[in-house]
């Protein structure tokens, strides 16, 4: 109910303790970020979350940092600290490196640059980009 | 000072051809997008911009298309129209798949699906993810 | 003049303490949040802004806690943190529960997830959705 | 590939043909919103989106309409135009009435008001808040 | 109910045409611009805007040109096609030039720049910041 | 590689230190901001930033002080706390005065609200304000 509010694994409900279990191991880690603790007040969003992560983040036609990139790249054009913290944090471990980065949170402000540009032209979409 | 309206090579001033040419020549087509068009009524932002993009989207320490997917992800979360079809577009041609494309819509809207939680949830950034 | 500073109401203007009497009244509580306090720096805005809440908030053809769920569900697409916090506490005060809050915020995820593709796919207005 | 290139039923690939079905049985209608053309390009973001889409907006501890509600005002204050219409017409569908629809946008500007002062003034969450 | 339906002051209520005769006299229009025809749906709220813009927008610290510049800034940050086009006319009959124009919008994107740079590195507020 | 981590003038390698040497010289202050010095983690984007703030925000066709309301207001539409409370000061030192913030804010708000019901009425842009 209040803000911020961390729940700790000894203090976990069963379906809270199973899905920090699976994050442990998946990632490795002794505890689960606050971010976690935070959600696990609502077990059903947390688990439904942890699914859907579980699936999109995993290795496809795009390897797992670039993935993490795009994750972190969104997390900074909406203006998560958090996410931008701990995802940048994943995709270190994950392989990406300060080069990397900082090419990224130059094509995040470009991007916004961009849009601005789109936005305030005004132009419509060009008949060849259409289908 | 109209909105939308398009300065077509044949009527833009000098500065602005020069732009064009350039954006022709690297692109390899016959002329530029509506983007470039609306933007010459400010013959020095289309100049800055231009300059800033070929800069920035370079292959690097990130390859083309990973920057040009980046660069996607950025303007669907902004909600940019325009330029999710344009850089999609640019995408497409630098080697990006249906696969890598609807992996990366995925992330996004992953992205902003915890982007909400860590908002609503509002933990503290974790002690080992700060400098 | 600087970020954050709180007026309490012994050093508040008498138009700043009228607004924080008529807040205090209100929601029966002893003193107003840190949000009025910092906003006391420009008594014009904080009693144009409270006198707005007021109206728009009251109960009308929405009851007062949908509108409060409404209100949050913005703040956190919005991503801001402050307004989260202080109006999912008066969400609860009007009788919000948590499988309330966990279904709203899954709603804002699952928003800005149907936003996203939107803006990818990029389809037109059906017409059968035109005026 | 190309932006709101729309997949009618006749065109569609059996798996994308399967979530129209489920569409046009569970809203009784004819044929599915664009939308759903558009997104059939990537059957398995169809699919999975579809799949969310029916869990988090069914009945629960909130009712249809007021889910519909939270949904249209997230989108409005995302700037998203075709899901604001689309959401409209099935809040509308679900009981909505026009005075509750103005009440919803009233609301989402307020929000977003708020949210400007909260950013601007730059107050702390109030202990009280807090967990 | 249905999006972008537009009602012309020959169908509108009385209360409609009040605001609609009022705004064509401040602006010396021979009509109203769509949006007031699309907002002609919720009488009270088209009433409400139409005051609060008249109150805010008018002369006052700061010049009724700046104003519309800062109008148009914040449209354009937050991707607003509309009020983009309808406030960069209303800000050139109020006297701004191309060079200003020209210079705004590179100011939106710098800001924008700006912000998602403080989102990724994520530094502290300095104290000197603070109140 | 760490979230918000400083790196002081006294660590930092030579070209950020050139890059702070500039900015204390053109603002006269003792030492930079804690922006700076967490961007100094990547010298050639803070160097390439500097470049194009200090090139937008010199005085032009707009002078000083409109240039960072505009900065401040695009910041808070944003949601950005550090910009807005950065370059709050800013235009504070370039003689924005207590009244000209507090309509500086109400403007961002107003922009917010219109751009609220653009997107909600959904009405094409009138044909006299395109090119």
């Amino acid at each position: 109910m209040s803000y911020g509010k961390l729940i700790e694994y000894a203090d976990a409900a069963p379906e809270v303790r199973a899905v920090m279990d699976e994050i442990k191991a998946a990632r490795g880690v002794p505890d689960v970020n606050n971010a976690w603790k935070a959600m696990a007040r609502h077990p059903a969003v947390m688990r439904r979350f942890w699914e859907r992560a579980k699936a999109v983040m995993q290795p496809g036609a795009l390897d797992a940092k670039t993935k993490e990139l795009i994750y972190v790249a969104v997390s900074i054009a909406n203006g998560c600290h958090y996410c931008t913290a701990s995802h940048t944090a994943l995709a270190t471990r994950k392989g990406a490196t300060e080069a990397e980065l900082a090419e990224m949170v130059e094509i995040v402000s470009l991007a916004l640059e961009g849009n601005s540009y789109a936005t305030f032209y005004g132009q419509e979409v060009d008949p060849a980009l259409k289908g």
